[in-house]
């Protein structure tokens, strides 16, 4: 069964505002056992929102969600834009605009009447607006003001929720409890779905070794290998009858890449702070050009107050001193970004904050500061613990931004592997 | 003039992977005056990409920009799949098989030769299916190993590239100078854009006078705007001889919001960066819940090394006792999550660093440790500098990716306001 995910937005169109929407929903569609069979994304305009739809509905999806432009303002075009595409009038929806009466009245920053719920009629024409649905539309609670709403195209239902990611979010239970959504979810069988994630190998070699394995199994596999910062994913979808054959692939390919397996679709943050936590183990980092994103990651994670115990970006020279106790003679004698500033900020960050395991990073982002001895991507990073230090070197191709993405992603895989190595 | 961008990508279509291809390449063809009129994103399946493919050239586009599924492995089917939507052969390009075995060759753990570049004929057929490109394209140079290519549909260039995002921005410079797609460009005229961003006031108020004074003018406008984290983003856009009602617009916008207004379109942490680096000021921070991703966002501005000195992210409550000196009894009495910790942790990093700006943030990002007193989304923000401290208390929705999210942004605001009250 499949699915179709559109999200409007003129700022989406020009990659002003990043689109997180189209992949959380597509997270709970395909989890839910729906293939997104595609992804689209249109400006606020009612031409473009109508074929937008044509097309999703060329493609025989079995459900259609659509997010954005349900707003109070001018641009928000999606309600009439939609009847339109399906050849239905909009009318005022006496329950959305209860809807819409409650939740002003709740917001006093949204134009409410000092806490009083007005009735629809007295609603000012912005806020109305948002209650105006294609006809024979059911409508979703808002968690803003703008409520959404689930109309059915030929039976087709099309969900339409705000493009304000938690609002959309936040109604998202609500709009599977439709009925009509409903009973599609209750249809969809989820396929079987077998992840392995791998660092350091390369996707050539997995790639190779997934074919050949699928080819002796004799089973249908659908295969997506996707490589990022040296992380190398492998998403198999088997039919569900295929239950042993998925067990023995996937037991083989992990086998294979025994050194590079971290996890099953975690995060290796997520796989690392399940390590330190189940061992009592505890970390602090001490970070320099990474500027805090490797703490950032690592606290991402809840309750990594279980083993995170803090961290300190030493920017400047003076605060490497100061706060991880880096040695003058070393920063002077090598330089920052070297072996042993690495190995220091870790034992730094250790020695400051009693942890039992330290990171340190140092290196240059970009995209000035580079030299030809220590060019733009080169970083050290140390992980060190009671049971002794590992440093390594990195060359990270990209700018700013990845390299300093790479360098935490590294640094996390590094202590995965000193974790494994001490036996932790 | 209007582009098309097409993500392939079953990885992409269930959301396991970020799709950033999308909005790095709008923006992209934003400036270049190519309005993005529509993004699509299908899986790895032929009949999906021809579909794409088909949608986007119903749209009448100018340039259509295609990323993804270029690679070595059996579902990288992106080349065969354009060809066969538009009813060409391939063949191996002989251009694009030298660039293969040259990039072979300079990379060993894609299965090079030890450093000798293979002639076309001695390439593995893994590696020689990435020169297969449809009849008639031109081929570009490989970032990684696989090369890109532009085919023309009917006079619409197409561009292909890989959909790993370091090796398609590399690549995006030499697309752009291959002569059908440097025509398309020459032709475009970017429209005026003004952008406004301002913070801390109401959508619909903005949205308002925004319509007002378009209608005033009399001129036409395309209008965009974007809430997010208690920041508003106006986007105008204007013809190109409107110049003068652009100005007036803008002016008159930025006056009413006076207070609110930020940026022309700048990050805040841009902002405060130049801020900082004008005057002369430094700062430092003492984060908790957010983990090192103040720290993160600040550094992720070049040359921040001129104003950043450095952080500590104090997680555990000894290391905010040890590296920043909040005293016991505090911590005691009132608690981590308080107004008194974080104006401390504001003025231990001023102190530990000796920075002139010191920002302090505390408080439950959940989904655990939320009480009835302090529940999941309460934050409590310092800035503090000679002329004095402030401090704010938030009450921040959603998940705690959010809660973080919005907290590094209202302590990026926060510190913008403190250095305007400063005279900084």
């Amino acid at each position: 069964m499949n699915a179709v995910v559109i999200t409007i937005g003129t700022e989406l169109c020009r990659g002003t505002v990043a689109d997180t929407n189209r992949g959380w929903i597509s997270r709970r569609l395909d989890a839910a056992g729906l293939a997104v069979a595609a992804g689209l994304t249109v400006p606020d305009s009612a031409a473009a929102i109508g074929a937008a739809l044509s097309f999703a509905l060329s493609l025989e999806p079995d459900l259609v969600v659509v997010t954005g432009g349900l707003g109070p303002t001018g641009d928000d075009l999606t309600a009439p834009a939609v009847a339109a595409a399906l050849e239905l009038g909009v009318e005022v929806h006496p329950r959305a605009a209860a809807m819409v009466s409650r939740a002003v009245a709740e917001r006093p920053d949204a134009g409410g009447m000092e806490g009083r719920t007005a009735a629809a009629g007295e609603l000012e024409p912005h806020q109305r607006k948002q209650a105006e649905l294609p006809v024979g539309s059911v409508p979703i609670e808002p968690a803003g003001t703008a409520p959404g709403f689930v109309v059915s195209a030929g039976g087709v239902p099309i969900v339409v929720l705000p493009g304000v990611p938690g609002e959309m979010e936040a109604m998202w239970d609500d709009a599977l409890a439709v009925p009509a959504v409903g009973r599609v979810l209750d249809r969809a069988e989820p396929r079987l779905r077998r992840t392995l994630c791998f660092y350091g190998t390369g996707e050539p070699q997995v790639s190779e070794a997934v074919e050949r394995l699928i080819s002796q199994s004799g089973v249908e596999v659908a295969v997506g290998i996707c490589a990022s910062r040296r992380e190398i994913r492998v998403d198999l979808e088997f039919a569900a009858e295929d239950k042993d054959q998925a067990g023995c692939i996937t037991r083989e390919l992990k086998n294979l890449f025994a050194d590079f397996y971290y996890s099953s679709g975690a995060a290796v943050e997520q796989v690392v702070a399940e390590g330190l936590i189940n061992r009592g183990r505890t970390l602090a980092v001490g970070e320099s050009c990474t500027g805090g994103l490797l703490g950032g990651a690592l606290t991402s994670v809840p309750g990594s107050s279980r083993f995170f115990l803090g961290g300190v970006t030493a920017y400047h020279n003076d605060v490497k001193m100061a706060l991880l106790k880096v040695r003058r003679e070393v920063l002077d004698n090598v330089g920052a970004v070297s072996e042993p500033v690495a190995q220091q900020l870790a034992l730094g960050a250790r020695s400051q904050t009693g942890a039992d395991y330290g990171i340190g990073i140092t290196g240059v982002a970009g995209p000035t500061g580079g030299t030809e001895d220590k060019p733009v991507g080169l970083v050290f990073i140390c992980v060190s613990s009671q049971q002794g230090d590992v440093v390594e070197r990195f060359d990270f191709p990209g700018d700013r931004k990845e390299v300093r993405a790479a360098a935490v992603t590294a640094a996390l895989h590094l202590l995965h592997r000193k974790l494994a190595a001490d036996g932790v």
